[in-house]
């Protein structure tokens, strides 16, 4: 017996999941461009990924979408919000013309080629005019976005990445973060300083080795390889779908830290993957809920897990295992003085745990402001130079180790930067409530068994899907919103404690 | 300034080339599934699949198309050959309700599975309900693409793989060949059998230099790696697009002939692809010229090229270099007796070049009396003994041994094996032609150089695309169409010259 608003419903179930099946396609091929593809194989996947993209867009903005969304009615939780998610999919997407949609794909992927080369000359003017169009167009979404949803432009790109939360809840966040780092940092640099300096493990580290270390612990993590691979490409990622994870690093023969940690990091992301609620695969309630989310999986994974004291316990002794050679380096103590080391410097990706914010903390400023129009793209690599003085104490010596570093911006992704701090801080809250609900928790880690965090993570978060929010999810497995001081009594713990 | 007729075409162009960047994505899919995809992946992959099927079909058979391809007008040879194929494909889909291609691809799959099943216990009973619905559904797509495009209902399959061609003109060729054959095998059995035995090489053969042999070689045959890539799976194949060829074969430590042939033989295939006319990407005239052409390629490469006393006098030193040991079985002469051996047996793919085409004789008169009704899947296993038996004077021990033994027909492929054969005789009418045209040919493989036959074979053969025909595009290359003779009188050099 089916109503005329149940079968509505299900229409919608069935486009859905269609839709979903094509950005699983595009998943995999996002994977094969950068873990597999030969170079001559670009030109064609660029067409065959608009392609889909554009029938996913002709899809989810066919007209009987709009009336079946009207019509359908959805009974129980899930399938509440999984109809709620649909109506916001279905917003996004008809906000949007299809001559934006089309012209900001060709601006992004114009600009991030030219990007490649200004970065390796660190020559800004020669992708302005580029990134000039590319923040035109981002303007013109987040208005069409602004007036479609209700939301401030700004606001609206970043609920593409982490739907709900806005930059009103964000900026006292990052504010507070940014008044502790002052005081912080340079307590946490004396208390280095007076420590023994880490001796630095002897390679080479044979490639072999890493590997199968990688793959050995991404199991102990909860990693099954019947449903993942690990490869290698030139930025570690994961990629793929729920049923089929796909990690990837890349070996240095002269450090497996880079390696070992992107992996422990990306299987973060990949137990999320595999841990979402399989009965909603290919429905919006089934997907992660967001980009902050996500991260919160591959750092409380790689940060809060695997850099503790109690898992270099007994990482150390496995790493002497398997690489040979003097003790000493891998003593647990020493890896800990090695993996947590603070230094200032430029890159956001080779920052450490406690100044990474304040890299995130400048982009989110700044790229609010070149989305509201007070900043100018001419003048961000003096707002950035600027910026990153006020937070670091440092000016970058060129715009390659500046405002061009990241590809994001180049490639149009505006409204993302914040998640990887949001992720950061959620990760703190649920590694606490993780050990409030599992007491034995560090005693586990210590003998490397991570999968207790795993099954907790999975029933408090994973099986979530999208069902909750950002803020609904966190406040659901700990009891409340998102709340900075778990991070920073986790950054006190590791980083202030003399002794 | 566009008339109408040619606005038609132009959508059509547009809507082609939307097909067939679809089509590409399914390409890499598959390869991914083969190659890469840990075996969790597969059933999602099934779903990605079908809904990009489902939705080239739509786009095939969407109402404003048939008005079109009535409307449109193509000037000059390519386009108005790109159009006719238009229209082929556009009558190919329309003539299948899309419940009998569902239907279809549901009872392929699930006889599929319960196929690896049965061959594994040699059980054709177990998998006898599955291939009778998937002959079920075959006939009735036989019957509707024969009402349709007004050829035999067996002719409208075999279409489909290779266009034009008829059993009809089929039959005559086979019934030639088995009567070359009755005299023949006994005769190079007997002159086999007076020569020296042939002396294995002594392995074990480390992959990783049958690897780089195996890359080597393909390069030397004129496969650029910057659009190509060799990996491994179970059975070797070509799969990918023509910027991106994706070839793999399977390395066995105590035999290293197997994988290298096989890569030879993709290579082949994969040239073909790379080779196809790039004004001409994604429309139907740009795509190779059906599947007995594609096999030609192959053929052309691993029989008549790779396997021919001049290649092997250059490949004989490569070999010992590759892997050392005694030099006594990399003599050129040694390697002639040990890869063109004649032998009797009972499964296609390790079959001889001359007694394959034994094999596919026998599939391709059972095949068309299975979807003539002429023969009932009950009576297969029992016409299949017989037929082998009169072909080889064998009869298979098992059904894994005898029709259990290919996918093809549980997979739902009928009309597709006489390609092969086809395709061996037009590899040998290819070599004839440019042996002619090119007066040094083999004295250059006698020194490795494969690249001026691929260089010919680029001309002739890739360059065309589907614009002609197969018995018109072996006219232009040959000067006449199919012809037998070529390839018996191969054979006969190759293994009646006593001597």
């Amino acid at each position: 017996m089916s109503t005329p608003r149940a079968a509505a419903y299900a229409r919608l179930k069935a486009r859905f999941a269609r839709i979903a099946a094509l950005g699983e396609a595009a998943a995999m091929l996002h994977w094969d461009a950068s873990a597999m593809m030969p170079p001559g194989g670009a030109a064609a996947r660029g067409e065959q990924l608009a392609v889909i993209a554009g029938l996913s867009h002709e899809l989810l903005t066919a007209p009987e979408v709009a009336e079946d969304l009207a019509a359908a009615e959805a009974q129980g939780a899930w399938d509440e919000a999984n109809l709620a998610l649909m109506r916001r999919a279905h917003a996004r997407a008809t906000a949007l013309p299809t001559a934006l949609v089309e012209a900001t794909a060709r601006a992004n992927s114009a600009c991030e080629k030219v990007w490649r080369e200004a970065k390796a000359r660190a020559d800004f003017a020669m992708v302005r005019p580029h990134l000039e169009e590319v923040v035109g167009l981002q303007r013109e979404t987040a208005q069409a976005l602004s007036a479609a949803l209700g939301l401030d432009p700004y606001d609206a790109l970043m609920d593409g990445y982490q739907r709900g939360v806005t930059a009103a809840e964000v900026e006292p966040i990052f504010a507070r973060y940014e008044a502790f780092l002052r005081d912080a940092l340079p307590r946490a640099e004396a208390i280095q300083a007076a420590r023994p300096a880490p001796i630095p493990p002897r390679g080479p580290f044979p490639v072999a080795a890493q590997r199968a270390l990688c793959r050995r612990l991404s199991e102990r993590l909860g990693l099954d390889y019947a449903h993942a691979r690990l490869d290698e490409s030139l930025h570690p990622f994961c990629g793929g779908i729920p049923s089929d994870v796909r990690i990837t690093t890349f070996y240095a023969e002269d450090n497996f830290a880079k390696a070992l940690l992107g992996v422990l990091h990306e299987t973060g992301h990949a137990l999320y993957e595999r841990g979402l609620p399989e009965a909603w695969a290919r429905q919006p309630a089934g997907e992660a809920a967001g980009m902050a989310a996500h991260e919160s999986q591959s750092l409380i994974m790689e940060m809060q897990a695997c850099r503790s004291d109690a898992f270099l316990a007994f990482l150390g002794p496995e790493l002497h295992a398997a690489f040979g050679g003097d003790p000493a380096p891998y003593a647990p103590d020493n890896l800990a003085r090695l993996w947590r080391r603070v230094e200032r410097g430029f890159i956001r990706v080779d920052a450490d745990e406690l100044t990474y914010p304040a890299h995130v903390i400048l982009r989110f400023r700044l790229e609010r402001a070149l989305i509201g129009g007070a900043l100018a793209v001419a003048d961000l690599p003096g707002a950035w130079n600027e910026g990153f003085s006020r937070l670091l104490g440092l000016t970058p010596p060129d715009d390659a180790r500046g405002c061009l570093q990241d590809i994001h911006w180049y490639d149009g992704a505006f409204g993302y930067f914040p998640s990887y701090t949001l992720g950061a801080m959620a990760a703190a809250q649920l590694m606490g409530a993780a050990r409030r609900d599992l007491p034995g928790l560090d005693a586990s880690l210590a003998r490397g068994e991570v999968r207790p965090l795993t099954g907790w993570l999975r029933e408090k978060v994973h099986a979530e899907g999208a069902r909750l929010g950002f803020q609904d999810l966190l406040r659901a497995a700990t009891g409340k919103p998102l709340d900075p001081q778990d991070f920073l009594h986790h950054l006190r713990a590791r980083y202030l404690a003399a002794g």
